[in-house]
C-alpha cells in the first residue's frame, strides 16, 4: 500500500479511537466535584478533514496543510438531547475561531459537526474572536457573547501587540445559523468576559461585564460588574458597576471575570468565575465560585474563599501554563457539568450535583484575607475534631 | 568496592548507555517531518571529565566539581562525513561557551570531541556567548556567526541586567581552531540572530540581521533584515532592510529572527525562523519556514501561515519554558535534518526532506490574518473533502 493510504487508514483508525474512548472518574476526588481521566476535548478531536487534503494527487505525503494548536474554552449548552460546546479552536496561525461538538453523555464521545461556525462579521471585521458564553435567555434566542479583539489603532508606530477587546454578540436558535450584532457599547475602554443573564433584569437585557483599561491589565478597572441594556440589538450599557472586585492577596487579586452564564438554583444564581494572581513565571488563573441573589443576581450571597478548582497535574502545562478557564457549564437533571480548558490547550469536564455546589458555597468559610484570621478559621475546624473524639 | 570507584564506573556506563541509545522515529507524525523519540544531546551528553575531577584523592566522593545545566540552540553542519552540532553548553554558572559533538547518522550517537572550543575574544571581552550559526560560504571558510553579550556601559546605577548583545564572527576550516574576527559593525543599536548568507551576493557578503532597539524589546525595530557587507574583516553593513517583518496576530507578533543558515533547493532557498508572541505566562517560541528567491534570496516567494513546529510534550517544560529554538539544520542527500532545541534545555532533530518541505511551504496557505479569513480558508480544504466523497 502506499505512503498516502497506509497515512489515512492509520490516522483515520486513530482518530476514531480517541473519539470513541471512554472516560472515567479520577479516583482521589475532594467531594465537591469529580475530576475526569481524559480530556473531553483537545486538538486531535478536530476533524481530519479540517487539517488534511485528502486528495491523493495534491498532498501524495498525506501532510498536514492547516495545522491546529488547541481547543479550549468552549461555551456549553444542552441543546437538542445533546451537551453541546462550542469551543475555541486555534489554528497553528493563531487565529481561533468557533466550532461545535457534540456529546450524548457530557463526558465523552464529544464530536465535532462537519463545519466549524463562520461567525458573520460586523462592519469592522474581527482579527480574532474566542471564549464564547452561550446563554439561553428568556426572549428565546440563544445568545453567544465572545471577545472579539482588532489592532488597536492607537496603536504607537512599531508596536505590532497593542489591540483592542471588546464584547461580540451573535444569536442562534439551532448553533448553526447565526446572526451577528452590533458588539456591545460599554464605556469601559475594553472589555472582556461579558456574559448574558437568561432573565429579564427589570424588563432589561442584563450583563456581567470586566471593564479594563487595557488590553491585558485591567487598571483601576476589573473585578466582575453589572449593567443593563434596552435591548440587544445595538446594546449600550449606560451604567456599570462592579459587585464582585478584585481584592489583595487573594485568587483574585491581579484580576477577576465571570465563568460561564450562572445556573438558577432555589437559593440563587451560582456563578464560577476566574481569579488571576501574578507570580515570577507569569499570571496564575484558578476557578472559584460564588452564589448571588435571584432577583438581584448582583447581590453577594455566599463568597466561599479561596479557589474551587486550580490546575493539578497534566492540566498545569501547556501553550499558556498555569491556567484553568471555564466560560461552560450545563445542568441537567440537577447534575451539573463544568467544562474547564487548561492551560489555553485542552477541554476538562468536572462533574457534580446542585446541591454539592449549594453545599461547597455555603459551608466553606469567606476568605479570612491575613494569615492570622485564616489560621483561626483553619483552628475551629481542628477543634472541632478534636471536641467531636472526645465526645465520644 | 569504595565509593569513589563504584561512582566513576556507575557514571561511565550510565553515559556511555545514554550516548549509544539508538533513536527512532515517534510515531503519529503530521507528514511533514519527524519528531524522534529522544533528544540527541543533552547536558548529560557533555564528558564527564569536563564535569567531574577523576582524581581518588582530591575528590573522594566523586563530587560534580563544575555543573553543566542544558546544552541546546547548535549550528549543525555536515563536516567530514559526520554530522556536527556546535552547540550551546550552559555551565551550571550560567556562562554558555560553544562545543563540537559529532555523529554518524545525525539522529542518535552524538558524542563531544574532548575539549570545548576556547573561542578567542577580541579587546572587548565577551561576557557570554551562544546560538551560533555556521555557514559553509563559498569563500572557502566556514563562518560562524553568534551573539555575543556584554554589560551595558550606560546602564543605570545597581541595574546589573542590562547588556548589549551584538553579533560576534569567528572562522574556521576545521571546527577546531578558530579566528576570531571583528564584531558585525550594524546600525542598530543591538543586534541577535544574524547569519551569514552562503553565498557572494552582487560579489558582497550577505547578512540576515535583526536590529533591535534594546537587549529584550525589539521595540519598534525587529523582522529580519538583510543587509551586505564588502569584507568579513571588519564587517560593516551600512544600508539594512526588514524583508520579513513582525505581524500582528500571528505567531511572530512580538519578534522574529532567522533560524539556521537558509538552505539552497531548486526553487529557492529554504529557510526556518523563529516567531515570539506573548501569553499571560511569558513568551513563547515556535518555529516557521519560508522560501526566498535563489538570486534575490530577500525577495519572499512563499510564506506558508502559522508555525511548522511547536513545544509538544517533555519539550514544553525547561529552564526557559515554551519555547522551541533553532539555529542548524544539514541538508544531506535530499534529507533535512532539523534541529531544535526545547526549553532552552536540550536538542531534538526532526528529519524530513527537501522535498516535503517544498510541497509544505507552496501548499499550506499563507496567514489569512482575521479569524474569518481564516476559517474561509479552512472551509476551502473541507468543502474539497466532502466534494471528492460525493464524486465517488
Amino acid at each position: 500500500m502506499d505512503l498516502f493510504k497506509t497515512r489515512v487508514e492509520a490516522l483515520t483508525k486513530e482518530h476514531e479511537a480517541l473519539i470513541n474512548r471512554k472516560n472515567s472518574v479520577k479516583a482521589g476526588g475532594n467531594g465537591i466535584f469529580d475530576r475526569y481521566a481524559n480530556p473531553v476535548l483537545t486538538a486531535a478531536h478536530t476533524p481530519l478533514f479540517w487539517r488534511y487534503d485528502f486528495s491523493e494527487t495534491e498532498n501524495p505525503y498525506f501532510m498536514e496543510r492547516m495545522g491546529i494548536g488547541c481547543v479550549f474554552n468552549p461555551g456549553a449548552i444542552y441543546f437538542d438531547g445533546k451537551y453541546c460546546l462550542v469551543a475555541r479552536v486555534e489554528g497553528a496561525d493563531r487565529k481561533s475561531f468557533f466550532a461545535v461538538a457534540e456529546s450524548g453523555n457530557g463526558i465523552d464521545g464529544f464530536r465535532f459537526r462537519d463545519y466549524p461556525i463562520l461567525m458573520p462579521e460586523t462592519d469592522e471585521p474581527d482579527t480574532n474572536i474566542y471564549d464564547m458564553r452561550l446563554t439561553r435567555h428568556e426572549d428565546g434566542y440563544i445568545y453567544g457573547l465572545f471577545c472579539t479583539e482588532r489592532k488597536d489603532p492607537d496603536a504607537p508606530e512599531g508596536d505590532t501587540s497593542a489591540a483592542v477587546a471588546k464584547c461580540g454578540i451573535a444569536r442562534t436558535k439551532d448553533l448553526e445559523r447565526w446572526e451577528r450584532l452590533a458588539d456591545l457599547d460599554a464605556g469601559a475602554a475594553q472589555q472582556r468576559n461579558v456574559v448574558l443573564h437568561p432573565e429579564f433584569i427589570n424588563g432589561k437585557y442584563a450583563f456581567y461585564t470586566r471593564p479594563q483599561d487595557g488590553f491585558i491589565e485591567v487598571g483601576k478597572a476589573g473585578g466582575i460588574g453589572w449593567g443593563l441594556s434596552d435591548s440587544m440589538e445595538n446594546a449600550k450599557i449606560t451604567e456599570e458597576f462592579t459587585f464582585e472586585p478584585k481584592v489583595y492577596h487573594t485568587i483574585k487579586e491581579v484580576k477577576n471575570g465571570q465563568g460561564p452564564t450562572p445556573v438558577k438554583t432555589d437559593e440563587g444564581w451560582l456563578h464560577i468565575a476566574h481569579g488571576v494572581r501574578n507570580t515570577a513565571a507569569g499570571l496564575r488563573y484558578v476557578l472559584y465560585a460564588f452564589l448571588t441573589d435571584l432577583d438581584e443576581p448582583y447581590k453577594l450571597l455566599y463568597t466561599p474563599g479561596g479557589y474551587l478548582l486550580a490546575p493539578e497535574g497534566e492540566e498545569r502545562v501547556g501553550d499558556v501554563s498555569n491556567v484553568v478557564f471555564c466560560n461552560g457549564m450545563i445542568e441537567h437533571d440537577g447534575m451539573l457539568y463544568i467544562y474547564y480548558a487548561s492551560s489555553d490547550t485542552r477541554v476538562h469536564v468536572a462533574t457534580t450535583t446542585i446541591e454539592q455546589m449549594l453545599d461547597y458555597v455555603k459551608h466553606t468559610p469567606a476568605d479570612g484575607l491575613t494569615s492570622h484570621h485564616c489560621v483561626q478559621q483553619r483552628k475551629k475546624l481542628i477543634d472541632k475534631y478534636f471536641e467531636s473524639r472526645s465526645k465520644k
